[in-house]
């Protein structure tokens, strides 16, 4: 007998019983009929998405005008729930998983990963030590150490190294925060060794640590929430460069500063430019900057031999992190996050308390000791899932089809001589911008938001005060027909517009 | 035409082109198969669990003897990795839905909840602005009023307030620590305007928080973590005193110190002890300090009218956090958490790119700027779906089955004059011991781990050395039975220890 099958006679009266004091409006029948039909939902959902506008037609404050200020005191009917997911949720959904959703990065989902979700909530697990759930801290354990093989990392991140790892942390932003705190903990230990007369915040009063202006907004957050001084590299070209973090660093050691952090990017959010390892490694290396390096979304592409030399460097690096929920069909969230040294982060953030502790403590990690929450979900089925379904040779068809469709949708563009691409488009980003002033670009953008068809952001190149418009191809299913859509749309609207108007002439 | 419906007319070409480059092992129609055998799955073994062990019988590292060391390179089979979830995983969980899990606090699932997470995981939004998915800002912001009404909050902690509202985590370890960050910088903010020779790591230096020593170690972990000063106020009887607290912040005060922080603990981890908010309170408004009360794991039962004054004094708090994902029905991760002037903590966090700016700014909360993570689930809606499904009614209902029986296993614990009740029982934990030594009990403890018939942990208070058991109610379809058959095991296991030993009968 199979515990998981479905056997009438295998219902417990137990179950009986309980319902004289606590009757759930929902039991393992009904979701078996619920369940489904939910499945239903999002499958139908997701194969006729393209029927929906992709962007929402409503005003900030609709919602609470359409549902009760008040909680119901009595149970609802399914039906009414399902009826308002479609009158009051559906208007309201930015469609991420749209084919003509080129905004932002991708969000990934696949109809394994949600597979593999729907079997984490049902196990239901909360794995902050290996004893809370053997298999969750077993699995996450193996499945960064197949990411890591997949990404050919050195052998001092996968967990055979005995003080290196990997965790799944909810999103990059924590990554960079917590590498910042343990590597505020070394650099603290390591200046107190030196001069006994300073205390940590002294100490703290003088770390500097620097990314590139072209980082993501979580860098300069990591330092504001850590109250210490992060200070911004100016790029060239979108790179940070050597040279540049070589010179601050001097200038900051003559005016008594301790250098101590410095994040790398691979594949930033407003261009996707990466910086080199190479070149920023050896640097750090030299001052006992711990290094770390963030490919949130370009990450994923690097499993593909072509790519991989985007890497070269990372030997330098303390900790990485990139977001398999971005670009990798594992849906959010999950982001692979490692150490070179999981004890630096592990010191950080120990606190020891009796109903936590358990027999085979040391042994496995208990990931508790990892990261800010203490709870955590089973996700490495959802990574585990996607593998073994697709595959690392289909994983890689994936990502070298959004790669195409990039340069597809750049030579389009380039073929029209009103634009410009602003940025060498590597991924399955294209930044690019009507030649001209940024008036005309923003007037571009204003009507592509209002036409509706597609949706797409901004951004800027601050040094040259330079708007620009960033096409990502973000649908799964993604094919040359959607990006000749939206090249067709973006042409057709910028047809109508007055090009020669004095707004746009003026510089 | 509804798009939510199935119809194979509207299959769209472009998702057959696509095959060409990039073909997905599950598609829609695959997933509406596997994706109905997973709650098939889920139903099966949530209604079977108590056929299997509830905590598993492996040894660290089982698993990687279990699974390839190396990602697959072709996909696999759907069966296979069914098969592998059967033989590899589900021998290595630690069953938290089981009937005879009474270990830690509760881990909520349900049905309803499930159902509402598999919708929130096919939207697959990313809502870190309003303009990313306005139904999943608006909705959380309604569902937080929902849930602050249930509790009879205070209004300032209302979205109507203007200043306060409330917002999901992931855990409240997070919660603690934002609101000491959003704290720790209020806190310089006036320091500085009261001296401006004191730069922040000076005053940083200077700061004190304060937390009973029964409060969750993620407060003491806060502290690490932001480098700030707090101090262990001993309880008394498990409770955090004002008299108590009072002493401390004079004699901090007298010593130059800058009182900031304070947590307050509803129900603690260790014994499920409550902190008097109406005592502590008033010294904290007093001394201008941020009082945060975390009921993680009680929050949920103040929705009861018999319970709710034991959040009286709440008024006095600047932050309020509970755990709808520990006793809610709402599986992880869930944690509800309000500010009454969220400004602190919005000026804390924000930073600002192009990319993530949108029209509507200012008119509905951007949650970005309200914690550590910059992307995040569409979590709503599994509060949505529960409190719906169930009404406040039901969850009312739910949670006075599980104290009730918690009041059943006192009595029967009670009713044999070997053992003793160390903690006033109020919700659904029981704090039990043999009368005696540590050893009796840890031998006691020991044995029932090696039975295996029910799972359970221990926990101590430090300042009398005590060890004991905890014994919660978690299981979601709770009975008396189940409450007999633990307290049966724990007799029967009692009665096969010689009580008389010498070992035991030393002090």
């Amino acid at each position: 007998m199979n515990v998981f099958d479905n056997k009438e006679s295998l219902r417990k009266s137990g179950r009986k019983i309980s319902h004289d004091v606590y009757t759930p409006k929902m039991d393992a029948e009904e979701f078996r009929k619920r369940g489904k039909e939910m499945i239903d939902f999002v499958a139908n959902y997701l194969e006729n998405i393209d029927e929906l506008k992709v962007f929402p037609q409503v005003e900030p404050g609709y919602l609470h005008k359409m549902i009760s200020a008040d909680p119901p005191i009595k149970p609802e009917e399914w039906d009414n729930i399902m009826n308002d997911v479609n009158s009051v949720i559906m208007p309201g959904i930015t469609h991420w998983h749209h084919p003509h959703f080129h905004a932002y990065f991708p969000a990934a989902n696949s109809y394994a990963a949600m597979c593999g979700d729907i079997l984490s909530g049902g196990i239901g697990c909360i794995g902050f030590t290996w004893a809370s759930s053997p298999a969750c801290t077993e699995l996450e354990v193996v499945m960064m150490d197949w990411l890591a093989k997949m990404l050919q990392l050195p052998k001092d991140f996968l967990s055979e190294s005995g003080t290196g790892g990997g965790v799944i942390y909810n999103t990059c932003s924590e990554a960079t925060f917590v590498a910042l705190l343990a590597a505020r903990n070394k650099a603290i230990e390591f200046r107190r060794k030196e001069n006994l007369d300073e205390d940590q915040y002294t100490i703290m009063s003088k770390l500097v640590g620097y990314y590139s202006d072209q980082a993501h907004s979580s860098v300069e957050r990591a330092g504001l929430l850590s109250m210490i001084k992060m200070r911004e590299v100016k790029s060239i070209k979108r790179k940070m460069r050597g040279s540049v973090l070589q010179e601050m660093i001097k200038e900051d050691l003559e005016n008594g500063f301790y250098p101590f952090y410095c994040v790398a990017t691979l594949g930033t959010t407003g261009s996707c430019a990466f910086d080199s390892l190479d070149e920023i490694g050896p640097i750090c290396e030299a001052h006992q900057i711990w290094l770390h390096v963030d490919a949130a979304y370009a990450g994923s592409a690097l499993i593909c031999q072509e790519y991989r030399h985007l890497l070269d460097g990372i030997e330098y690096a303390m900790s990485f992190v990139f977001n398999p929920h971005k670009w990798m069909l594992v849906n959010f969230d999950c982001s692979a996050v490692w150490f070179k040294d999981s004890r630096f982060v592990v010191e950080t953030f120990t606190v020891d308390p009796v109903y936590l502790k358990h027999k085979k403590e040391g042994k496995c990690p208990d990931f508790r000791h990892w990261h800010i929450q203490l709870g955590r979900r089973f996700r490495s089925l959802k990574i585990w899932f996607v593998l073994r379904l697709y595959g690392v040779d289909g994983i890689q068809k994936y990502i070298r089809n959004h790669i195409k469709l990039a340069h597809l949708f750049e030579k389009l563009m380039l073929g029209d001589d009103r634009f410009e691409i602003v940025e060498e488009v590597t991924m399955g980003l294209v930044c690019f911008r009507l030649k001209g002033n940024n008036e005309i670009n923003k007037e571009l953008y204003s009507r592509i938001e209002g036409d509706g068809r597609i949706h797409i952001v901004t951004s800027e190149f601050s040094d040259t005060d330079t708007l620009y418009l960033r096409f990502a191809v973000c649908y799964q299913f993604a094919t040359e027909d959607h990006v000749k859509y939206a090249y067709g749309t973006i042409i057709d609207i910028t047809n109508q517009m007055d090009l020669c108007s004095d707004l746009f002439l003026e510089k």
